[in-house]
């Protein structure tokens, strides 16, 4: 069997919370359900009654995962879940969220979306002290944290910890009696507050509020610990300030189009990066196709801006699951073609703009521009509509090693070249940040600049991975 | 827990067959795959390895009937699949295809996409004179058919059976050294031929030769029978002369862009219907927004011809299975939502023309307008780029009766309330036929004009459905 | 994997069935859990609602095969059901009884206990006339028979099909109407029926009937067809009369020891062998050690006559599945080990004499011998409660072929020493008939004798085994 | 669904390991076959291949939880292994064992049979401590305080935590380098070592040594720790001594008849019982029948002693799982009768002596006297191989509460009469005591005399329990 994921870049994982429904497995079943593109390996939730937390989760899709038997007996008023990508494997299910502790402050339940980069050092610590860790997740340490604190309350426990840790984390807690939603003081993960009915929710995105028919109130902001039990809302910021940076690749290719996130349409920024791209790199041409379904947006700016029409030149086959069976003579690119396949009529003999989001390996990208060709294209003009990746995130994205990110290393006439594209272009970093309002000021554009909001001179690299190298 | 296909056509079936190859079972689970928009819940395949057949079939896609355990046991050179759309329950599995059993010619091996007309009195005889069914299928009535024929060779003993069915018949069939392929004389359903390497494969649409690296060669013809042994192909036409009949809805809405089918590219032709939408119907608007994955050809189409701005402003969520789990409390429209959300961004303060391929019972088109316009649009115009369908197919669509077709008892008018939508338009018969060469001529329409190419006024129902009820 | 089911004989099925019940899928499951001994690779049943006849089977024991909902959609008054030994591969499931057609006398179910002699003949002759062949079994010869009959009642048709059919058949029928059960003129088989309240119930043995609390009423004739509808219940004996067969193997080792077959005792038959045995071929001894469970009864027996102590030597592994997992590197006779350890501080230092039901290939009770040994027996004397085996069943027991027979070729003495026991008895034939009334009459000795009741010159090999070696 | 185990007592675990092995996984795998009876709804394992462990485990039986390809990504040279008896729901797969977690220490495996009494107040402490606790068992707690300790070296920390928890505990707990087994100084459950050539095998019973074909060498003696690595063997005894307090039931009911264990041969010891049984409460009868399978060995030395005759007089159906589906119409006993089934021919005008090794709530025990008499006994006397049970147990046996012990409110008279026997006998005291050597200085009677070995003025309540209740 062959992996269809083989070349992109994966999201570690979405949250999402209801607090005081009567049917909160349910409806965070949904929620999860909207956010299955953020985590498609394993799915959990916890829910609370007032007095203990129930916990299911498992491998797999959300639909996978949950029956209407399971969701009857998380029973409760309040909820949390989460979606996940994880590792395959003997620890698969071990490190499936939310984890579920019990302590000093009774049960905690926590998800997270993010990444810690001292998640290492303040593991080795905890460990020296005592602790007794069952995962290889960042996410079971800041439970060590809160609960070895001395502090006399819970909330201060939980503060002391969180000041304690350092990267991204969006994240959402549950004890019996509240629901606590924390955003990191950078705001590199997205997090929003909506509300239905007498409901409060948080979501990762906002069309896991939609879904729900939950109106959407406002963004967690960075550095917010917002706790929600029954005498309400309440919002502390106990972080010292950070410049915010907000992760600008959610934008440009994570999140879904219909989300807004960052104070943005998602789909909207998406088009603005196709125009701006399609003005700085334009090119004589016949048809713009997009990659499906990643570059459509972006496709379309570029169509519109340029005035070159816009056509699905590309097909993608939307029941693939996560893995095929190949045969053991190979088919040339049978891993792309699984996916896609070209639309002759569409291309033959014509000038194709093919837009895509992001370059990673550009193996994928190769095997799609020479796709094009043999379904007779005269010109392949591949346009990127983001800046080179020459760096990995540490904050929460699954990107591979910096060797295997072809623009560390090469430039883009060479990934031209390699990609065999008759030209390359890809979007500026002024580009990226001109969608946005207050671009330059509030994004984490280090994938493209190598610039890290966090400094982290001992630990430099994920943690998550080295915790599963020791393997 | 709640079924998502509510509203729409389903298509009964694909088919796939590759003859001399040492991966026969492979590259047809492959070819499955490619069909899998065509039947999604069962799928089959029968391999020849020259002296015995082998079966393997199961409930569900491809990638839940195979693994490689199971392909690894369909030993032989030669392969026949099929992907069905069944209904669900007790003899689900019985009915999946192809249909195997052993005769006076040896095992013989169906699979069947369309529906013949004359089923239930073909049954009947064969009933009358001795015959078992194990199915509820029409398809079994073939091969009881052709066992009992007193002709001296099996061809001819096939020929005599064709000969007495009546209705839409693309038909695969192997015994142990011959693949036949059998195109009705209507031609109602595709079927095409290709090549790979020392290789004969046969598919429902072009799409899955392009998958394996096959080239095609060219459409089986209406009326033609292939036979496909160690001697080569052979074609006989055996049928009276019928005027050519061809599913129009393929092409509207079955088949996948990006085949080639009835000498057409789907896609093409999909534009050219919103091109000629757009004359037919023209409104002052700000934005076209796409039903997808059905309308986004068209409303490409339309948007171009009109000039209006093209956008996707409903987002499918491509990760819904077939069903999902409901709250008790009913959330308004979910059964779409989780599907379909609108990007309000998009949509808000604009005239927008909604297209899609069909309407059926108008319930489905009828939450997607009020959606449309919870997302903020001042006005919602509905453009349908095929008429409306005021009769049932019977000849392998799966189509509600007569009374749940909105159309048969509506004016366009009087849909347009139902639905809400400031304005509603149907492409005319004109229309989808002046988008294909020599339209008029080669098509059943059947579903739009009531003019059903084959008459049956003793048997004026869907055979299957029949005795389904009977159960 | 290795399969534990490595020396043994199986049985071929057991079948059950209830006539008139508010929930026959129920008690027939019940019926077919007791009866799971006579087959446990897959089990099916048919239930009649009186208007169309439900199916429902699948691989596996009754309680893998069958959950609440599927028996809530077997809906109707009446049921049949089938447990079976059926080989795995591909044509598993398709061979799983009840065989259900439909048919010009409507809807016909069929479950078959027993093994046809004919069957090839039948079968070439139909498949001549036209009939299609779903599965490999010769139960549906049965069915094409019934269908293929030109008499005018159905009960006529069923009557004709019989009188064609030779070899065991207890079977059990059901239309929508009428549940029928037949015994072959030569009773091989058993089959008995039973009252529960106002409904009729039909069994394979009496154990089932006990279970769902239903009184026994008699055993179904040899020759006898038992029509059971809203009239009551009506006896034809349409066969010519034959010598009573009943197969003497189902009161020596299949049937469950809590049954009443053929009028005996199956504990009480088996005890009497044992007693036999005991005088037969005496032994001076210290410990009388069974062969866990199939020799448990007869050893009782053994030990009250010789006045030698009981007790279990040899402990049965129950949790034990039909496989499990060997390690690479060999242990000494895991296979036998798994099912059975030697309780040393019974055995060590003693003279044992080991009761078995049974030699085959005596592979395994040369494993056994030498596990007694090893637990530090001083000597083994192996004592068997029936005759050597000598040739093959074609009635309905799965024998290995007449060289895999050890007794075949080889003298008692010659089995001893490959067994390597100190000693080794057989029962005689005139031992096993003593202990039943008028033995020597009424039952079939043919795997001790080679005398077969049914002359087959012309196909002088077990059915079953023909069809699936064609494949 | 009904479940069947309602009315006995069960175990809760079974360990099984092995040092230096190629083929760890699989040896661990047959060793917790063997084991199966001491917990059969969860199993795990975890190997070490010198660097890191290795988990896998899951609900259900040993064959369900295991496959080849799970087992081969077992690697390593050692494993231990846990079958267990644990409450279905939620937390379900979280309490299974071993359980592994990361630490100062390094990784630590550890499965645990028994039950600690002290559990409760040892966890709150660690919980004041900042310990986070992911299980519900007490087994979390010994983990805990190991990686708590601040002496310098692990094993030292080791010894520091096993003298802080009071209880029941034979514990096997493996490093990267060492496999260590501990038996409490009570010596409550059984654990013992053997050799399989190069390799250390330890387990909870002789039957899995006998399974893989290892020497037993040795019990684990009461307070001992052996600790296994690449040095050889070596023992320490840390603990104050106590007097020893073996389970006497183990020898009654649980541990199975092949088994050595505390010295005894289990059968032989429960052939003794029957025959003191015998000698104390002797009845004039015709049979001695046993409850099959836990009566069997007491009602052969009973049979044996008293000169009458013994036999099934009660067939147990072995096929049947954990669970079955009933009619909604009650079948009387049907519970009982799943299981069980008299053979009338054996009982007709019978005084019949039953022979079972307890009576818990006597609710089943009352069904099956009823079953005797309604198959045609003329009496039934009840005779039970162990004194009457008044108090639960608090070290490792699932006993119901006190309440539900119907011998803590009820005289043996009472008791006689709810079960409807004629007659009623338990074994004395004495009687258990007088079949093992040394018995009254070195067993735990506290069921039978409420004298319990640790004494917890504090704690009164089996710990699992109170944890489960939280819930």
């Amino acid at each position: 069997m062959r992996c269809l994921y083989d070349g992109g870049l994966r999201h570690k994982c979405g949250v999402f919370g209801i607090y005081n429904h009567n049917e909160p497995a349910r409806l965070t079943y949904l929620g999860l359900y909207a956010l299955q593109h953020r985590g498609q390996e394993s799915a959990g939730m916890v829910t609370s009654n007032g007095r203990r937390l129930h916990l299911a989760k498992g491998m797999g899709q959300v639909a996978d995962v949950f029956d209407p038997m399971i969701l009857s007996r998380l029973k409760g008023k309040s909820a949390i879940g989460h979606d996940r990508y994880s590792t395959a494997g003997e620890s698969g299910l071990i490190n499936c969220q939310p984890l579920l502790i019990d302590s000093y402050w009774g049960q905690i339940a926590l998800a997270h979306n993010g990444n810690l980069v001292n998640a290492l050092s303040l593991r080795s610590e905890l460990v020296r002290q005592g602790s007794a860790f069952i995962t290889t997740s960042d996410t079971e340490v800041i439970l060590h944290l809160i609960v070895r604190s001395s502090r006399k309350s819970f909330h201060d426990a939980l503060v002391e910890a969180l000041l304690k840790i350092r990267g991204a984390f969006s994240l959402l807690l549950m004890t019996v009696d509240e629901m606590i939603a924390i955003r990191d003081p950078y705001g590199f993960r997205p997090l929003v507050l909506g509300k239905l009915r007498n409901s409060r929710v948080i979501a990762s995105e906002t069309c896991a509020l939609d879904l729900i028919g939950a109106k959407f109130i406002r963004e967690i902001q960075p550095g917010e610990i917002l706790i929600i039990n029954k005498d309400g809302l309440q919002s502390i910021f106990p972080f010292p300030e950070r410049e915010h940076a907000q992760c600008i690749f959610e934008l440009i290719y994570f999140a879904r189009p219909d989300s807004v996130i960052f104070g943005e349409s998602v789909n909207l920024y998406r088009n603005c990066l196709g125009r701006r791209l399609a003005r700085e790199s334009h090119v004589d041409a016949d048809i713009v196709v997009p990659v499906p379904d990643s570059g459509v947006s972006a496709a379309l700016g570029y169509a519109s801006e340029s005035k070159i029409p816009f056509d699905f030149g590309l097909i993608r086959n939307h029941y693939v699951g996560r893995t095929f069976i190949e045969p053991k003579q190979a088919i040339r690119d049978l891993g792309v073609k699984v996916k896609l396949n070209p639309v002759r009529g569409l291309i033959r003999g014509k000038k194709v703009v093919l837009v895509d989001d992001s370059i990673v390996r550009a193996t994928t990208s190769r095997k799609i521009v020479a796709m094009i060709r043999r379904a007779g294209a005269k010109e392949v003009h591949m346009r990127i509509s983001s800046p080179p990746i020459i760096s990995p995130c540490f904050y929460g994205i699954d990107t591979p090693t910096k060797e295997e990110l072809i623009a560390s290393s090469h430039s883009v006439n060479e990934i031209r070249q390699f990609i065999r594209a008759d030209s390359l272009n890809y979007l500026s970093l002024e580009g990226i940040l001109s969608c946005v309002k207050n671009g330059e000021k509030r994004f984490c554009t280090a994938c493209f600049t190598e610039k890290y909001p966090i400094d982290f001179p001992y630990e430099r690299f994920p943690q998550l991975q080295l915790f599963e190298k020791q393997k």
